[in-house]
């Protein structure tokens, strides 16, 4: 029982830590434009998105280890805070990796390095799973973006060229059926 | 492709409705108590709760249908509200039943049954898996208001023995070794 107790204690001393997302502010406005969005809602945004569009990824992606992944991948914004698409990014994968070590280093170790090692594997984008999460984190902002009527592309001053530079590459890589859906609608807006 | 745009259309309708969850405003406060729970956080830190919790579940439960189950189960709140659990709950299920109609009945047909499903599954709490979640979406607000001094407990003048039968009782069914180390815990903050 005091094993049970002490590895019950590391989790939940991770999972209240975790709860610090919900005050991590990222760009992106929300659907309905009325304040920001912070990265604990995204992430589960972003779970339903890979829930809903299961039937859009390629061949071979298993969709629970990306629910899984989506989960995870930005708690190490409670530590590097949220960096912008539209922003700097200087020392940015440096900072995260500290915070990685920090937060999942509050986990019993067998847990610690489960969830580091699927967190690095998002980071890598080179594995199916890891390819069609990083394209679902791509495809959420612009959607939120032409709902409220311009979002971040506004705050940012962002040119048509730069969406697609910088989000529609990575959303053609993992899931080109989203990608054409969304450009004409990401061509429209900018046509206004 | 037209009928790929038209099954994108159904999904992403649903998708951007179910950011309204965002605006949907619970009686806990999160761990800082700085601010009141949205349903969109909570529901992600449960699914955080669930990978993080799986190694005290009982055999059998499969970690990744219960998260699957964590992502939908609150989406009826975007039409019926959130039931604080030391609220009143006259009509709550009906209001529920109209929701998820609604809601789900956006998506693609089959997807709508898919999850309609899971969500009816976890609202009956008979299966290993419904059980499991339902006793993390009980454990997860009393640990809130531990971490901020008393949250909703304070805030609806809740008594030791309130806590004990409305949420004690469905952890302990679902998750006895949760409610083992909470237990005491609720026994000490009752006891100041």
């Amino acid at each position: 029982m005091s094993q049970d107790h002490a590895d019950l204690d590391a989790r939940m001393a991770f999972l209240i830590e975790a709860d610090r997302l919900k005050s991590v502010i990222r760009a992106t406005r929300n659907a309905d434009g009325a304040r920001h969005e912070n990265t604990a809602e995204h992430s589960w945004h972003l779970t339903l998105f890979a829930l809903t569009l299961a039937p859009h990824a390629s061949e071979g992606v298993q969709i629970d280890r990306v629910i899984r992944m989506l989960i995870l991948h930005d708690l190490v914004e409670i530590d590097a805070g949220d960096t912008p698409i539209f922003g700097e990014t200087q020392g940015q994968a440096a900072d995260e990796a500290v915070a990685a070590d920090r937060i999942f280093g509050l986990l019993p170790a067998d847990q610690a390095a489960e969830f580091r090692a699927l967190w690095d594997e998002f980071e890598a984008a080179e594995t199916p799973d890891a390819i069609f999460a990083k394209s679902l984190d791509r495809f959420q902002p612009p959607n939120l973006n032409l709902s409220n009527g311009g979002g971040s592309w506004t705050d940012y001053n962002v040119t048509e060229e730069t969406v697609r530079i910088r989000v529609g590459t990575q959303i053609a890589r993992g899931a080109p059926a989203l990608w054409d859906w969304l450009s004409p609608r990401i061509a429209a807006f900018f046509a206004r």
